[in-house]
């Protein structure tokens, strides 16, 4: 099983600006997206990024298995093959492996990719970086977890200035 | 005159780790250091960044303008070349153009980089991507800044894992 967090950042590292702007998000192509997305058959996403992706109308992960992690045990989801986890992060892991679980996509957000990182749960890194700075918003790497070791396994340039970077997680 | 801001980083945008921890930066080769200071005159950088300079032992940019930029009143530097400023940061620049700089390297630290963007008095940006998570430590560009938009000039993949990223700020 392999857990990959395929996110797009800022080069300031922020995932949404204010208020959960992602009109700085380029559009004009997949970026490798589509091809990722195809092999993946598990997402896990805190509760924040499950309430943000929520809000965008028609559920857009509804033929996979869908976790949302949160500490509230309150939470109620109705978007279809969700489910809700509140445990321990390596129960969880252990869990999907043992559902047979393949390809993992971690959505985000911050809080959880900092609590998979400590946990040393995180296979792979894809970042889609925009050139642009947005000074403010929702850190993809929040202050506070261990230095951890990557190898750069390639990157891409595109037209639009979008720099794609692929890592392993040592 | 250009006002380059070149710098080294981790994924996660810190300019150094814990206690000031440069350990994980790559030594192997110069990654365009010694090309791009040889063309500089005038370099500017915060008081943080001076005095971890300093500690290193012999100041290194002697040859050069050093310029200290604080809110401190009663810095003195005892190194070759640096004088002190404490105005506002437009009037710097406007300075240092009548005193002929011509490429200027901002060094850093974070708080500078984010007075010197909300100025709009940054020309360029070069990032030397480093493949590491330090978790925590001195940010590259802390919160609080006007979104800015930049355009990808190139981006360089080095054996190391070390991706270089330059661009221009619009």
């Amino acid at each position: 099983m392999t857990i990959t967090l395929f996110v797009a950042t800022s080069l300031d590292g922020y995932i949404a600006g204010p208020d959960d702007d992602l009109s700085w998000l380029f559009t004009d192509t997949d970026y490798g997206f589509d091809d990722f997305f195809a092999n993946v058959d598990t997402l896990i996403m805190g509760r924040g990024t499950y309430e943000v992706v929520k809000s965008f109308g028609k559920w857009p992960y509804a033929d996979k298995a869908n976790v949302v992690i949160t500490r509230r045990s309150d939470l109620v989801t109705d978007t279809p093959g969700t489910t809700v986890f509140n445990g321990e992060l390596p129960e969880l892991v252990q869990q999907l492996q043992e559902d047979g679980a393949e390809e993992v996509w971690l959505v985000g957000g911050g809080e959880l990719v900092k609590s998979m990182l400590t946990g040393g749960l995180i296979d792979r890194i894809t970042v889609s970086l925009h050139p642009v700075l947005l000074g403010n918003g929702i850190r993809l790497f929040p202050d506070g977890f261990p230095r951890t070791a990557l190898t750069l396994e390639d990157s891409a340039q595109y037209d639009s200035g979008l720099v794609q970077l692929n890592y392993h997680v040592k």
